[in-house]
C-alpha cells in the first residue's frame, strides 16, 4: 500500500535543513502503530507541516502518539511502506525515552533505548559533518511477519565515507528452527514443540571516515525475548537476554585513542560488574578475529552475547550505560583525526584495511551469516556495514618499522589498553 | 634456504623485456626436482645466462631437465624458496608439454598441461598490455607437506586492473578428513583408515580489466588423484577425477560477447560429449549464483566437478581442449572492449559489480571456503581472485530501462546463448 505519507515523504528533500536538530526533525511514521484513521491523518498532516514549517512540529503531540503506540504492543505495523528495498524515505526515529515510565515492559524500554542511541549518534555524526556536510538518509521498512526498522545511512559526506546507524524492532512468531538453535545454546527449558513469539530490539552502527587517521567504529546493542504465544502481557518471558559490544578499527595506531576508547567503556562496565570489562574485552579480541590472516580486525573494545547473569533490570541498566557511552567513546577520537593531513599511500593502506573489514564481515561475522541465511532478508541492511570502497592488493607487506607494520603487530597480538 | 638462484632472481628486474615471449623467458627452478648438485649449478648458470643474454637460453637443455624432473615423481621441491608470502621472485612456468610422451602418467601430463595454459594466458594478456604495459610478477612457492606452485599476478597495468594466473602441483599424504569427505561424495570404495597419497594439478585464473565495458573472466581446470601410499607407479589410482570451468562477468552486457564466449566452449565440449555443454552450462549458472541477491555472478560458461564418467584418457582430452580454448574464448572480447570510452558513472557501476564479485567469492565460493579452512594455507593465493578495488553503495538501484538494469535482468534470469 502506498500511503499518502510515504508519497509526501518522497516529495520532501532528502537532505534535512542544517538548523534542525536530528532528534527533533520529524518523527518516524513507522513507529506509530495501532492507531485509528484519524490519528493516521493527524500524523500525515503533522509530517507535511513539519516539512513546510522548517521542522517546527508539535512535539508534545508527536511524543504522546509515539508513547501510546510504543506501549500498545508489538503487532505488525498498521500500514506497510512500499519502499522496501527501494529509494530511501524521509522519516526519522525520535527519542521517546523520557516518556517511558520505569515500570513499562522491558521490550518497550529497549525499543525506546535503541531509538535514543540511534538519534544521539546520528546527531553527533552530522554535527561533525558541519552545516554543509552530509546528512543521513532515513530508510524505514516493515517486515510482513511483524516488525519494523529504520536504517540511517550517510554516504560520501565531508567527514565520513559511509556511516550506517540502524534499528530493528522485531515482534513475530519464533521459527521452530530458532527454538532448536536456542536449546542448543543452553536453553533446554524451552519446549521444542511449543508456540513462542519473539521480540528483538537492536541498534547497530558502523562508521567509516574518509581520513585514514580516523578509525572505523562499530557498535551493536540488542535485547532478545521469547514468550509463549498464549502468555499474558504481565507474565515474565520464557527467556530473555542481552547482547552487544563496540570495537574500534584504526588504519594507523594512535595509542591514546585506543586507551580513551577502552577507558570509557571500562568505566561503563565497572559500574555494574568489575568482571565485565576484562571478560568482554577478551571476548571481543577473540570474536573480531580474521583467523585466516592471524589478525584481529582492530584494537577491540567489548563483546558479549546471551547475557542473562543478572536480573533484566540490572542488565538493562548496564546496556543503557554502554549505549549511552558510544558518543563519548568515539566522537572525540574522530574529531581529533578527521582533519589530519595524509598521503595517497596512506589512503591506499586505508583501502587495504577496508578490504580486511569486508573479509571479516563476509567470512566470519555471525550476524552477517545469520542475515544471509534468513529467507526474505533485506540484504541492503545486512551489508550496510561494508565500506563504500575497498582494495585487495596481492601480497602487500608493510616495510619493517613502518607505522603500517606497527598497526599489524598490535592486530596480531592484542594489548591491554587500560 | 636462500639459494643462489633465488638471490639471482631477485637481483633481476621485475618486469620482463618486451621482446621475450613469456613462454620462453626462463624456466621455473621450482619445477626442477630430484636432481644432483651439478644439475642445480647448471640450472643456476643457465638462469643467470638467460637474464644476461636477453633470455636466449639453452631451451633444449632446460626442457630436458624439466621433463626429467617432472617424470621423477612428486616429492617436495628439493630446495625451498624463502619468499613464501613475501616479495615476488622472477621465475616462470614453461611449457614442457611437447616433451611429455603420450604414455607418461596422467599426473605428469596434467602438470605439463596446467603449465602450458598458464604460459599461454599470461603471454596473451601481456600482449594486450603492449610493450609499455604491465607485466606479470611470478611468485613461486613450495609447500612443506609436498608440492609447489607459481602465482603470476599483473596489477594496475595499462589494460588490466588485476590479473592472476596460478598453478599448483600438490603431492602429499591425503589427510584422513579429506578421505571422509571423499567417501561422502560417492567414493565409498576408499578405505577410511587407509594411507593414501594425493596428487592435484590445477590452473586457476581471474582477470579484471580496467575498462567497465571489458568483462571479468575466470577459469579453473584441475585433476585430482588418490593412490594407496604403497601403490606402485604403474598401478591405476584408487580414485581420479577432473573438475573445472570458465565464466564471464560483464558489467555491461554485449550479447555478441556472451554468444562468442559460450560458442567457443560449446564447440570444445561437443567434440567429446554432446551432453556436456548443456549440463555444465546449467551447473555453472547454478554455481556462480549470489543467492542472497537473487543474481548470477555473470553470464556464465561451464562448470563441472568430480568428472569421471569416461576413461582418464578421454577426460584428459576433453579438459585439454577446454584449457586450450581459453585464449580464444576471452582475448578477442577484451581486445574489442578495452579501449571503448566510458564515463565516471559507468566506472562506479563497475566498482559495484566488483563488490558483488567479492561477495560471491567470500560468501559462496567452495574453493575459497576450502582454502580458508585449510591450515597453513597461503592466503594471498586464495584471495588472488579478488579485484584490486570494489565498492558498496547503500541501496543502489539502476534506472528502469538503463543498460545497468538490462544486465541485472540477465543475471536474474540466465539465458541460453548458443
Amino acid at each position: 500500500m502506498l500511503s499518502a505519507l510515504s508519497l509526501a515523504a518522497r516529495a520532501a528533500p532528502r537532505r534535512a535543513g542544517p538548523t534542525a536538530p536530528a532528534a527533533l526533525r520529524a518523527y518516524s511514521s513507522s513507529t506509530s502503530r495501532n492507531h485509528n484513521q484519524q490519528q493516521q491523518q493527524d500524523e500525515q498532516q503533522q509530517h507535511r507541516q513539519a516539512r513546510s514549517e522548517l521542522y517546527r512540529i508539535d512535539f508534545d503531540r508527536a511524543f504522546a502518539l509515539l508513547a501510546v503506540s510504543a506501549l500498545a504492543g508489538f503487532g505488525a505495523a498498521q500500514y506497510a511502506f512500499d519502499n522496501f528495498g527501494r529509494a530511501p524515505v524521509e522519516c526519522e526515529a525520535v527519542n521517546p525515552l523520557q516518556r517511558i515510565k520505569g515500570n513499562a515492559p522491558m521490550s518497550t524500554r529497549m525499543e525506546a533505548l535503541v531509538k535514543k542511541i540511534q538519534s544521539d549518534m546520528t546527531s553527533a555524526l552530522e554535527e561533525l559533518e558541519g552545516p554543509s556536510g552530509g546528512r543521513f538518509l532515513h530508510d524505514s521498512w516493515t517486515r510482513k511477519e511483524g516488525g519494523f526498522g529504520t536504517s540511517c545511512v550517510l554516504q560520501d559526506g565531508r567527514v565520513f565515507e559511509k556511516a550506517g546507524v540502524s534499528i530493528s524492532i522485531i515482534s513475530s512468531p519464533a521459527p521452530k528452527t530458532m527454538l532448536a538453535h536456542m536449546r542448543a545454546r543452553n536453553r533446554e527449558g524451552l519446549d521444542p514443540n511449543g508456540d513462542y513469539k519473539m521480540f528483538v530490539a537492536g541498534v547497530s552502527m558502523v562508521v567509516h571516515p574518509h581520513n585514514p587517521m580516523a578509525p572505523t567504529f562499530h557498535a551493536n546493542y540488542r535485547y532478545f525475548e521469547l514468550r509463549k504465544s498464549d502468555a499474558k502481557e504481565t507474565d515474565p518471558p520464557a527467556a530473555a537476554w542481552f547482547g552487544g559490544g563496540c570495537d574500534l578499527t584504526p588504519c594507523y595506531l594512535f595509542e591514546e585513542d585506543a586507551v580513551h576508547f577502552h577507558k570509557v567503556i571500562k568505566d561503563a562496565c565497572d559500574k555494574h560488574d568489575k568482571s565485565y570489562y576484562p571478560r568482554f574485552k577478551e571476548w571481543c579480541d577473540n570474536y573480531f578475529n580474521n583467523t585466516h590472516r592471524g589478525e584481529r580486525r582492530g584494537v577491540g573494545g567489548i563483546f558479549f552475547d546471551d547475557l542473562e547473569d543478572k536480573s533484566p533490570e540490572q542488565l538493562y541498566a548496564f546496556v543503557s550505560d554502554c549505549g549511552n557511552s558510544l558518543v563519548k567513546q568515539y566522537i572525540p577520537i574522530v574529531r581529533k583525526r578527521m582533519n589530519m593531513p595524509y598521503t595517497q599511500a596512506q589512503k591506499e593502506w586505508q583501502q587495504l584495511r577496508r578490504g580486511r573489514y569486508v573479509e571479516f564481515n563476509l567470512v566470519h561475522d555471525r550476524g552477517t551469516k545469520f542475515g544471509l541465511a534468513t529467507p526474505g532478508v533485506r540484504i541492503e541492511s545486512v551489508f550496510m556495514s561494508l565500506p563504500l570502497t575497498a582494495r585487495w592488493q596481492y601480497n602487500h607487506t608493510p616495510a619493517p618499522g613502518s607505522p603500517e607494520e606497527k598497526l599489524l603487530n598490535v592486530l596480531k597480538t592484542p594489548r591491554e589498553w587500560v
